[in-house]
């Protein structure tokens, strides 16, 4: 039967470092994850946008070199003397191209502006676990003109642990701050250098609270008296009473423990323990003005990183619009997650197939019933498959179990009754009538 | 109230020709297509997958030289010194990548191994209304070890014309040859350039028979004799009874007929004039060595090429791996279609926020009500927002018009009762109850 081909040269592929593809059993389950995260986003009025998956050079640089690893495009077979199109590079994030498709049709969206996107993007890092080049990430975001209300910082912790939750990976914790209390703080200490302050903050959960103290001292300069304040306020962590022993210094201090416990109020119909204060959260990126997030996964002690963060940015597209539009967002490392995840065996493999009922066709004479019987229980709504050949029907059974299909229809006889489907977990066979029939 | 910034230098940003993006409001729609398409697929019993972006050049070029204008990645701030990795570049289609995938994971697929693909592929041509250089194809395959039952062959056409008549823009018509019969025909004629007849006759409904039988004569070199068959063979045209007036001159033709005539047989259960035999489809790809299809949408005229093209192939992955994988497979050009039909205005644009009620929040001492009540509703699967700020009700209802949002709540006074909810659509405001109101 089989017809063996001559043995001849082949390129035989592997898989390249750091773009990740799945076995039709895990893709399952990633779509089922995205459906989720979209049916959630949608729930609370986020729309969908999608960008191209290139932008201008100058307008991922608009704000300066960029120090991600860029991809540029090149065509293979470009004429070197052919005018020269703008360069187009793949995107880094979903920031900078929504705050270029902001700007680009600022008059033609409505705002507040509240959008998810979730699309591939590409870094040219060094791979590693978790540490991909080609990966999914799943943003949400709220952008205003000129004002853009609180309670937006206070939707993004309670839709992403929605989001978090029913993904079915354990408990989710958020972490909230609001950087305008740290950096308060450090103008009222007299510190110029806010930024190696709140670097080196970010440390604390990795390196400890004397490692922290020690590098404030060598590196920032600061003084005992200095680094006592500021690892007193970064170790508050709890539900929005801890926030009221703090004591503002400044305008900007009280500020953002205002803001902060308006957030935390706000989400007190969270579980307990869902969405907490910390202080010690800054985000790297000076970026962000306000609230910040970051999340941990408290059941997956192998993901050690932040899976969900984010935070309030005063300006999302300066470099592109003359007009003041703030946002506040947030955004899965999706499929950083997933990867991790799945390494460690976390991750349920779903069926091979998306078919619920294999009909069999038991000759090719009968091929208009085993058929009509396929429409109607697809017209009804489930998957099904007409098996593709008259083969013996042990064939036919063992193609529904290399392919995990739950059920197997024996269509009607003659007389056009008596169909029976076999569960092949149980292994009971039954009559069933496919006008009827449900799982 | 608005702060507006000092004039700066900014970057205008503008769209990139041939990387279509769209308005949320058509977003919407073509996520309505996706769905619908994944439904179908599904229905079928076609798993989904998804490689990467990228391929190694190598594998994109396996077969020879490919003629698309690829777009091969370099990283902007690359070490020169750097030992290179495999030179990676954009696919340019999908059945590549189906190859490869296929290779790589032969031992872990279960065949027939029946999956769809729906991703944006990137070619560096230049742009014009339906020539774009990002887009969407969303294909089907089947691909077997050794032997392909011609059952899938019919199933292609089933699938994609449930598919295309789903998205609600008149009839598809599916048209339908096998390249064993012209082959056949013209090996009987002892016409040994078979490349120009077959590339000739895709012309022929573009320049018509004259032209035809004139570039047959001058390019091909061909007799009168021959081109009179060749015409009265390609202008055949209908259901599976205009193939029983074809004179088979060989075994091939004989081989052709018989099979054409199985898929038309096979797809009788679809509407008149769904799916037609029409001998005049080749495709330019040599690539097909038996069915092969085409579909023209009947009711808008401007789309005229092909929107969902394919056919059999003998061997999918002999470039990558010793085994012999015949396959079927047939794929919309997704966004050039919907940039084509919404350029001329056939596509009605969706509503620009998923949102279904606005919950009005009437004051900040009524936020727990307002709250509770969005939350109620959003858990009986409705998509809620909650307004973001106290002002007064007028300014909450413009939000809504302006978005689009089709219902109004008024959150119950202090008593807990007298909820009310305002039809945007009918300006009719009544009674209603969270926990039981329908739309």
């Amino acid at each position: 039967m089989t017809e063996q081909k001559d043995k001849k040269q082949v390129y035989k592929p592997k898989a390249i470092s750091g773009f990740p593809e799945w076995l039709p059993e895990y893709r399952a389950i990633e779509q089922q994850w995205m459906d989720h995260l979209r049916k959630v986003f949608e729930s609370y009025g986020y729309c969908s946008i999608e960008t191209p998956a290139v932008e201008e050079l100058e307008v991922l640089q608009a704000k300066g070199e960029v120090d991600k690893e860029i991809y540029v495009l090149n065509r293979v077979h470009a004429d070197p003397n052919e005018k020269g199109d703008a360069r187009l590079a793949l995107h880094f994030d979903q920031t900078v191209p929504l705050a270029r498709y902001v700007a680009q049709h600022f008059g033609n969206l409505a705002f507040p502006f509240k959008r998810y996107q979730m699309q591939k993007v590409w870094r040219g890092e060094r791979p590693q676990l978790g540490r991909l080049r080609e990966f999914y990430q799943c943003d949400i975001d709220v952008i205003a003109v000129d004002q853009l209300p609180l309670a937006f910082d206070a939707e993004m912790p309670a839709v992403m642990y929605e989001a978090m939750t029913g993904l079915g990976i354990g408990r989710a914790q958020i972490r909230i701050s609001n950087r305008k209390i740290l950096l308060g703080l450090v103008e009222a200490l007299g510190i110029s250098d806010s930024v190696s302050v709140t670097r080196t903050v970010d440390k604390l959960e990795k390196i400890g609270e004397d490692a922290v103290a020690d590098l404030l001292k060598k590196e920032a300069g600061l003084g005992a008296d200095s680094i006592n304040k500021i690892l007193q306020l970064v170790k508050l962590k709890g539900d929005a009473r801890v926030l009221e022993n703090i004591h503002a210094e400044n305008e900007q201090m009280a500020e953002g423990i205002k803001e902060l416990t308006f957030v935390m109020n706000a989400l007190s119909h969270l579980p307990q323990g869902a969405a907490i204060a910390d202080l010690s959260i800054v985000r790297g990126l000076d970026y962000y003005t306000g609230t910040v997030y970051e999340t941990v996964l408290l059941d997956i002690p192998q993901f050690t990183s932040s899976v969900c963060s984010g935070g309030r940015y005063d300006d999302l597209a300066g470099s592109y619009i003359n007009r003041h539009l703030p946002g506040v967002g947030i955004s899965i490392g999706f499929t950083r997650l997933f990867d991790v995840l799945s390494h460690y065996g976390h991750i349920k493999p779903g069926p091979k197939s998306p078919t619920q009922v294999l009909v069999v066709l038991p000759s090719e004479d009968r091929r208009v019933e085993a058929s009509s019987t396929a429409s109607t229980l697809r017209k009804r709504g489930f998957n099904v498959e007409l098996y593709h050949a008259p083969q013996n029907v042990k064939k036919q059974m063992e193609y529904a179990n290399k392919k995990g299909i739950p059920f197997v229809w024996f269509p009607p006889f003659e007389d056009g009754k008596n169909h029976e489907v076999k569960d092949m977990a149980s292994g009971s066979q039954t009559m069933a009538d496919p006008m009827t029939w449900t799982i």
